[in-house]
């Protein structure tokens, strides 16, 4: 296998969509370091899982020798809603831009080589563009295009309303790409007209379109629905070692494959297929597959030792039942009315929903402080202390305080 | 009749709609003077009669006391059409639009009052405008909206690309309104959407919306399509004397009337209507009317003294038949092969197309020197001069030079 087999091998492992393969190869061929851009949100620097796959698969070409570019979209973020229809789109300051930076860079360095990574931001060239060359821009492309994208497409047959502004964001992310001379651009696969879009940009201003490398999105810890925070299927970097563990060996026995092809970076693709013909053979437990690759996550935002540590707490809550091991204490505030058992379960992140909770509760995998709970109707007052178990994996220990 | 009453009566004359009228009669009772706007476009600084309309109720507006805003549209003009494939929008220098200025503000000032006219740019504030807030104004409206803009609707339905940058457009003319704090903006019918976009801006931005004002486009001299520069139907203000006068005169009896009421600065509506009803009941011959009209366009752009000998001239032309009289004389380039007898008379500007000159042909409407043409194959070469001339009113005279 040549250097470029290699590290075409290294790059398209996991990926949904390369375009376009040749184009890839002859850039390798050149020899230099490629410049890498993955773009991101400066309003959320809370990571999860999610975002890690995009991460190592940067660290992927970091290590195969290349140049990552971390852009942070302040232009827009500091614009935030002009409408302020949406509260939660409130234009960023300079300061909390700064700040949200920092909170990523914290992040993203468990995961990426800080040598080989630029953090960037747009407003550095978007700060300075005048509205003459922003409609220049817009010039080049057609509303009949830009309502081709999925999402504008289908807000426009429902006859939701489509600022004209949204028009404008995959050309100013496209022209990132000019600015910063991108070789090649990774997303999500939701992404991948905006990543297009910088292949037409670049083009326009005359330089090599960037190679498009889109990335699945990451199932949750559900294996239904993607992970997003809002769902509450996710694993945050910023979690307690023991909790990226915990919910790490939820996954199905299925999905960790994916995860592993996705988000493991000890692991070659050889190392992967062979643990999983050990696993079919039923010379390796798939729980002692998950443990490990449970471990390499845990270990990548807390070290080695406390990934350790969380690994055998692990096993001696689950394996051998203790419900003793210091889990970490959750604070739920309770009003004067106390709280009903799905809410409480739903709040410390058991279940996603009362109907799931009523699901377990039927199959009698609830339990509570050890004991099954036959008592659905119990309301729980400020002041308990409770260790709350789903199932033989899921634990939590909450204390109930007045909200 | 008030004061507010004659106003209300001066401003709606020939009006297409005026949006609203109980809002312009409040601000009349305001007692101060209104700021009037109309946008021209400082790629075409030759004005027509079709323009004259809007400058005619310009000068309507001073006259009852108010001031005029005559803005040229240059921040769209100097970007031009970025796509290049638009060869007559190709971007215009800062110079070029000052040139265009100067030689609209010779041929306005024939119609309006200087002391009343402020010429403004809209470069003064777009040009210093950030990108980031040509996002935030674009933000407040929908694609759906602007694709219910008449001609968008259309070529959406077409087929036909539309440029993202054209929905920045007319969001760009509002803007200028809320820029200059616009009390009322005059346009064209073909202008409604963007007049009505200057409103929603200005109440966007805490402004009383300006009042909008449409009038119709004018028909050109033929009587059936617009006036336009391409159509050929066109008078042309900075044409000779005699040219306005003999054009104007081959307007029909009929829409005579309405001429009179978009162009006439003399005439009131009461003077209109009852030298119409004398034309009615026969005590005035309807080509007096229109000699009165022709001498009062004439004299607008070249003076009294010279309308009247266009006048004189035109008489002696059409009602004695003499073909001696000065017309201002054509040079028309011809080649070694010399020039067929169509494009001869579309040339000189005496037919619209080869077509029309066939059937002036078949009807012996033709002359050449005074004799009716019958060689329809008859080929003019370089070095002749002659006497061209169809029906009774249309004449001109060329000299036909090696091209």
């Amino acid at each position: 296998m040549t250097d470029i087999d290699h590290a075409l091998g290294q790059i398209s492992r996991g990926a949904d969509e390369l375009i376009k393969r040749e184009e890839l190869e002859a850039r390798l061929r050149l020899g230099r370091p490629l410049r890498i851009k993955a773009g991101f949100d400066p309003t959320a620097p809370d990571l999860h899982l999610g975002h890690v796959v995009l991460l190592t698969k940067m660290r992927q070409f970091q290590d195969l020798g290349h140049e990552v570019v971390f852009l942070i979209g302040d232009f827009t973020g500091m614009i935030g809603d002009p409408t302020g229809k949406n509260a939660t789109r409130k234009p960023l300051s300079r300061e909390e831009v700064e700040a949200n930076a920092r909170t990523y860079a914290e992040q993203v360095f468990r995961v990426l080589d800080p040598g080989r990574t630029e953090i960037r931001f747009n407003s550095e060239w978007f700060g300075a563009m005048g509205a003459a060359d922003l409609v220049r821009l817009a010039a080049r492309h057609t509303v009949a295009r830009m309502l081709e994208r999925d999402d504008f497409a289908r807000r426009y047959a429902a006859q939701q309303p489509i600022a004209i502004h949204e028009f404008l964001y995959p050309l100013v992310q496209g022209y990132d790409s000019v600015a910063l001379r991108c070789d090649v651009e990774l997303g999500g696969t939701d992404q991948k007209f905006n990543l297009l879009m910088g292949r037409a940009l670049q083009q326009e201003h005359g330089q090599a379109p960037q190679i498009v490398l889109t990335m699945p999105l990451l199932e949750g810890i559900d294996g239904v629905q993607k992970m997003s925070k809002s769902l509450g299927n996710y694993i945050g970097v910023a979690e307690p070692a023991i909790d990226i563990v915990n919910k790490t060996m939820q996954v199905s026995d299925t999905l960790m494959w994916r995860w592993y092809e996705l988000l493991s970076l000890e692991r070659t693709a050889a190392d992967i297929a062979s643990m999983r013909a050990e696993v079919d053979a039923g010379a390796l437990h798939p729980r002692d597959a998950k443990l490990a690759l449970a471990r390499e996550l845990a270990a990548r935002f807390h070290g080695a030792a406390e990934a350790e540590h969380a690994a055998t707490q692990w096993t001696a809550l689950v394996r051998e039942q203790r419900a003793d091991v210091d889990l970490p204490l959750q604070e739920l505030g309770v009003t004067a009315e106390g709280m009903r058992l799905a809410p409480l379960f739903v709040a410390a992140g058991l279940a996603g929903s009362n109907s799931e909770l009523a699901r377990k509760l039927k199959e009698r995998a609830v339990r509570i402080d050890g004991e099954v709970v036959e008592d659905r109707e119990r309301v729980f007052a400020a002041g308990g202390e409770h260790l709350l178990q789903i199932g033989k994996r899921s634990f939590a220990r909450v204390r109930l305080v007045p909200a």
